[in-house]
């Protein structure tokens, strides 16, 4: 199984991850609070943003990215992919329902 | 060694995390406020949770994912192993110690 | 791709991110409130700490572990690696750049 890690602006935030829902690309999204140094065209920026943690399978990953990219206002959005093991048996399940056709 | 990742109720997020340190299943869990949108029974929820980052080691994970199980309300917790790698080395012998018999 | 996972005090975790960005050791540090439930020296303590998650690259992990562990305050502070994978591209490549010499 597979979490895949978004950070968003937090107003719009909530909205691409209700959409990773209901189009069953993911089975569940957790959503965190955060503030992010980074560096963009040569200045360091430090800005409120929310971290979106989306619960999906290895089948639904790439279509997951896609939509995050389409959704979301960055021009260069991250989306990233970590790997999970030995998940709690019925969780695993629950998510494989939750994201099938 | 391993990081579990657990979600929990607010209100339970506390007992869960202290008493995976007081019987040696984690050497220290970070607790993170964030809200989930989930697919549960077909209908779209969304919920105030914590997220529970319990630092533990391969010997230790199976037993702290039973215990999470048995002292979680959900009947269907998240409960997650994610590896790491390259831990800072003062830090690796202090979580063998703290989870140590 | 790397994120290195690190906790540190609240009012340390704002210089120590900017830091490594600054120094082109991370493009990106999310910072987030936690709380920290621990074993130390036999006491049970519960503290309030800051989570920071660092985009980093292979090349560049080791030197920001060293940096992490010179400019923090504990003795055995928190740095964890975790690998991504299938970072979306466009990301990943800002990424390389953000901490290229």
């Amino acid at each position: 199984m597979v979490t895949a890690y978004v950070t968003a602006p937090p107003d719009e935030a909530e909205r691409i991850a209700r959409t990773l829902v209901e189009e069953r690309l993911a089975a569940c999204v957790n959503r965190v609070a955060c503030e992010s140094v980074y560096r963009w065209e040569g200045e360091i920026h430090d800005d409120e943003e929310t971290l979106l943690l989306a619960k999906t399978t290895d089948e639904r990953y790439d279509d997951l990215k896609r939509r995050v990219v389409e959704l979301h206002p960055y021009d260069v959005p991250c989306v990233e992919r970590f790997e999970e093991r030995d998940v709690h048996e019925p969780f695993a399940t629950w998510r494989d329902e939750a994201v099938g056709e």
